[in-house]
């Protein structure tokens, strides 16, 4: 009987917390509510990201896959947007091709395999691959300290790991990533053999995590790979015990010439405002070893359901709405270079440029980015809407990065808004073979599009208040 | 050219963001900065979950592994507590037995298997199953409105889903768990022959997800058992094809006498307030068909990491810091009944208790609860530190539920904290076959103990200032 009292008492104080799908008479607030209802009942954003992600997969500048997704998205697009259109870009064609082995070699004759994958933009192995000694640094600056024979015709393994202790695993990223972005190009001259990049990765895994690289002009190439945090931190301590071990790497990717792709942009034309644009994006294009799924999957899908929830709930903006998917993101920004040339040359407009390009986990808020105090008179006029943004969980609205695509428009003037899920889980998956459908989460996906549809309501509705 | 001038601006974009693990001269803005690096550089959280989840596993009360549980718990604990003790208490002993099917029998005579799992505390069925036809309700009310025709003799499908509108994913199992906990006594009398519940599941999968349910004193036992959302959706469409469709299903579980476990009790003596309590605690126990890694294997390596992050630190509290791994949460909560009652007997001074029970992922904040004005004078006192936890993403701090262990304390007076990790993938995992390690990452984890220690830290420094 105390039991079943104790029983009683514990679901009354269930039942008695507030109900949050309940909101007030506030206009705004309503209409926040309603698209996060229709978000969370009805959001196909989920569905379209499988489609995505199962039917085409990874799509990498200039495949095959990338086209696909252009013509998937565009059709999509089609189905309730005014407008749709596609803008030419000519984006890289840079191929893995199929091996990618690597092995270490032990003074004794012992073999142990371990997991690398090519960077963007290398070149191939020779064919029966590369076998050299291993010497390990933790920054570029490092390389040039060696003295000649310590790197003459070595690996270097840039073995700097992320900082963990970032809050925001965006600032560790951006601690590490020269090692990829320019290792080899900085241990060329030094006369490498080739680099190894410890990949960009929180976890101990077995995941290389690939990613772009750089061939400075008039530097000798040299093959780039990432290898997995569980083969780096391996190597590392192989190599204190055996200094002389070797390590044999073997890749065939290919350069091709540029070949013509697209960015897809899509309207729904402002009723009062035709002219000037609110824009919301995400990058069509991905590496190709997973299917893209948080990146930048998740972006395109949030991008194309903000235009499909205003056809649904019969929203009809005061502004021009639109949605751009930019292509070659990952190993260009051309898409981008191309859009923000075209956008000065045709005076297109932009109130604001929005990219979703942090993954599809579950929104914490924005970030404001721009030129002068551009981000911080954006800011000012974002934060007083906080409190109808609270129910909803999303509590961050600060300055920081806008995005890699928007931002090739910051000398315009545009006011830049990153938009930030949730930071922790993004480098498990970034660039490597897990960032799959399986790793997103339905609910969380959806909430980030109705936070984004949510901000792009409000400044549709109020942006004319703060003053033209 | 142009595309280099691009990445390197792209490049200064990502530096030039502030860095996230600094900060400013405030001891307290310090101490927390301190708490996270350790958290997230040197953490054991995760290493002891794993241990738990991996080397014992599931550990339903009065089962083996609950036992192993105890055991593992009171030695970790002496590793690091000042004085570490069991506490008696007497648990139920349900066993699920091995042989858990499900079929749906058509009118035409095919056969499709289905998912289902029993529910805590069921009766089996008859050794060669149960076979009745189905009639599906949406409520507990609904079964009432039933003609005996309807009912009499039949297995009745509670299949109202958790409403994907809510926020806080708590709330919708709020308004759904009445069926799991009630459903074969509010079916029984009207002469049900047993009850397959909707799992409380936000998602479309094959997992059933048990959970305890209650029978009534005088009322007839029925068989009662969880059918996956998939299963129960698709039982729901095939019944209105093929009303006449027949259930069979198979359990075995057994009700065994109560048997002797403990509650594991660990304290670091406070230096000032000795006799004074700030209680961190999770319940040890779990449901059986998965690990329990976050209900509640992650309320558990969360309490007890704040003692040993302590010791590490060398910090000595002035207040006592007690760690309690209450036992028999799930089908209980007996351990937290023996817990209150000891409590009241021996006077111990709760100047505050805390639950982490909400599993281990992305911390948001913390909710107060008790009685009459006890959670807005707590909640007070901690509104006064929101700007220290800002920088970690920790922003709610609001009314609301605490835990069900705490809980009982509530007519005690004692002020009641649940910690509030992100809501939205819990219920993928709850009481479900998938509750393993791997769906814990290192990082949310190491952040929840991180957050809950700062909050300890912050009470045990200022409480007193806010007067006695």
């Amino acid at each position: 009987m105390k039991r079943f009292v104790c029983l009683l008492l514990l679901f009354s104080l269930c039942v008695s917390a507030q109900d949050d799908t309940q909101t007030n008479d506030n206009p705004d607030a309503k209409m926040l509510r309603s698209i996060y209802d229709l978000s969370l009942t009805e959001g196909q954003c989920y569905e379209n990201l499988n489609d995505l992600c199962c039917n085409i997969g990874g799509r990498l500048s200039g495949s095959k896959e990338a086209e696909m997704a252009v013509e998937w998205a565009k059709k999509k697009l089609e189905g309730f947007a005014d407008t749709v259109f596609l803008q030419p870009v000519m984006v890289p064609h840079w191929v893995r091709g199929e091996a990618e082995e690597a092995e270490i070699l032990f003074s004794d004759g012992s073999v142990v395999e371990t997991h690398i994958c090519a960077l963007g933009f290398s070149i191939a192995t020779p064919a029966e691959g590369l076998t050299a000694e291993v010497v390990e640094v933790f920054s570029l600056e490092e390389v040039a300290q060696l003295k000649p024979e310590e790197v003459e015709g070595k690996i270097v393994l840039f073995n700097r790991p992320m900082d963990p202790k970032h809050i925001d695993t965006f600032h560790a990223y951006s601690g590490c990533v020269d090692q990829r972005s320019s290792g080899a190009s900085e241990a060329a001259p030094h006369g490498a053999a080739a680099v190894l990049v410890r990949s960009m990765n929180l976890r101990q895994d077995d995941l290389p995590h690939t990613g772009v690289q750089r061939y400075k002009d008039g530097v000798k190439k040299i093959p780039s790979a990432a290898i997995s945090t569980n083969g780096a931190s391996f190597l590392s301590e192989a190599l204190k015990i055996d200094p002389k071990l070797k390590v044999r790497i073997k890749m065939n990717c290919q350069n091709f010439p540029d070949v013509l792709s697209y960015n897809v942009i899509a309207d729904i034309k402002g009723s009062k405002y035709p002219d000037e644009l609110l824009m919301v994006s995400g990058h069509l294009d991905s590496w190709d070893t997973g299917e893209g799924a948080h990146d930048d999957g998740a972006g395109t899908v949030h991008a194309m359901e903000v235009l499909r929830m205003m056809k649904v709930m019969k929203y009809e903006p005061e502004h021009t709405i639109r949605c751009v998917l930019y292509m070659n993101e990952e190993n260009g920004p051309n898409g981008a270079i191309e859009y923000a040339k075209v956008t000065k040359e045709l005076g297109w407009n932009h109130r604001m440029a929005l990219e979703s390009d942090r993954g599809g986990f579950s929104p914490r808020g924005f970030t404001f980015d721009g030129m002068d105090d551009v981000p911080d008179k954006m800011l000012a006029t974002v934060s007083q809407w906080k409190g109808l943004f609270e129910p909803f969980h999303i509590h961050i609205f600060d300055k920081g990065f806008g995005g890699v695509d928007i931002g090739l428009m910051r000398d315009q003037g545009v006011p830049l808004i990153g938009f930030l899920p949730d930071p922790q889980r993004y480098f498990d998956y970034h660039h490597a073979p897990n960032d799959n459908m399986d790793a997103v989460n339905e609910r969380e996906l959806e909430l980030g599009a109705a936070a984004i549809m949510s901000l792009v309501y409000l400044l549709d509705q109020h942006l004319e208040e703060e003053g033209r």
